[in-house]
């Protein structure tokens, strides 16, 4: 079982190991609850977004949508929570969330900059995780439930790429996306105990 | 024009002036642009309940239906702004929403009524105001579309309401709705001076 030969995701700067696959495969049951909260915070996410910038006329038609959505695919996941007989609880977060928000400049216009381009590295490594359980997930229904997700998930990055590009210079975007990423792939370098979309 | 002889809404003590009908209707484009805040945070406050009480199966569900319905309001408001050539741009709040929370009880489990209650009683006075705008609002169009808002919206405080009493007991819930009430109706009796849907 190798992750290796998937496609690049655009964004991020190294594929998921092995390692997490394994992982999550063990345990297909918290990774979904995980990914329960996952939704719901995502939705969360635009909201605050929205609430930051309310004259972004783009910013909130587009994150609008994308709440809609986050929120739809809370309710199918726990649909499947349901269905797999998995109770609704909390669930302790993975450090990386919190440490990719560490990054985030406090002044603005660049807070805006690495919000965006935090939620677009966040959405970019959920669909390839979403991928990864697509191919392995060994119940062929899940697995393609997984599959119908990434295929509406995958645009959510590139809407915050797009994003980031309609208020910022783009050379100023690659640039700061480029360290970012960097970040990014060192914080999941090292597997969370517990198994988590983003452990 | 008086709206003393409209149906009272439930839950609510005192029905809303004749003074904050005119306001709202002198400054229409204010009150449209204000709604669509009202809408956003509705949908962050379900989103942040739903956040605060990940276990309550029944809350989750209810809420996540909530939260989308008011997304998508708050996209046909903005389409009302875009069409009447409103800027979309922040807003400041009047006291009300602050006040209501400050009744909120700390501790658990009256933390979570107190939520709930107040949540159900900002959509039930929204209910009863968009209800006078459909009413009194000269653009027919416009008219009609507080109208149709009003019908879904209708649902809300009794999701509210049902919530409530279905994690506490029905007679500690409406003792408390009585509390709570009597400081909302307080906390409108005198009108705000800039127009907003809860001045």
């Amino acid at each position: 079982m190798t992750a290796a030969n998937l496609p690049k995701i655009k964004f991020l700067k190294t594929p998921t190991s092995q390692a997490w696959v394994e992982q999550a495969i063990a345990h297909l049951d918290t990774i979904l609850l995980d990914h329960s909260h996952c939704e719901r915070k995502a939705a969360g996410v635009a909201i605050n977004l929205m609430f930051r910038y309310p004259s972004s006329v783009k910013l909130i038609k587009e994150l609008t949508a994308i709440a809609k959505e986050e929120l739809e695919h809370f309710e199918q996941v726990n649909q499947w929570l349901e269905r797999r007989g998995v109770a609704l609880a909390p669930l302790s977060a993975p450090p990386y969330g919190a440490s990719l928000n560490q990054q985030v400049r406090r002044d603005e216009p660049q807070r805006m900059l690495d919000l965006l381009l935090v939620s677009g590295l966040i959405e970019a490594r959920s669909h390839e995780r979403l991928g990864l359980l697509s191919q392995y997930c060994p119940d062929p229904e899940l697995a393609k439930f997984y599959r119908g997700l990434m295929a509406s998930e995958a645009r959510h990055y590139g809407i915050y790429w797009v994003l980031a590009t309609t208020y910022f210079d783009q050379e100023i975007v690659r640039e700061r996306l480029e360290e970012l990423a960097t970040v990014e792939s060192q914080l999941l370098s090292t597997l969370y105990p517990e198994a988590r979309i983003h452990s």
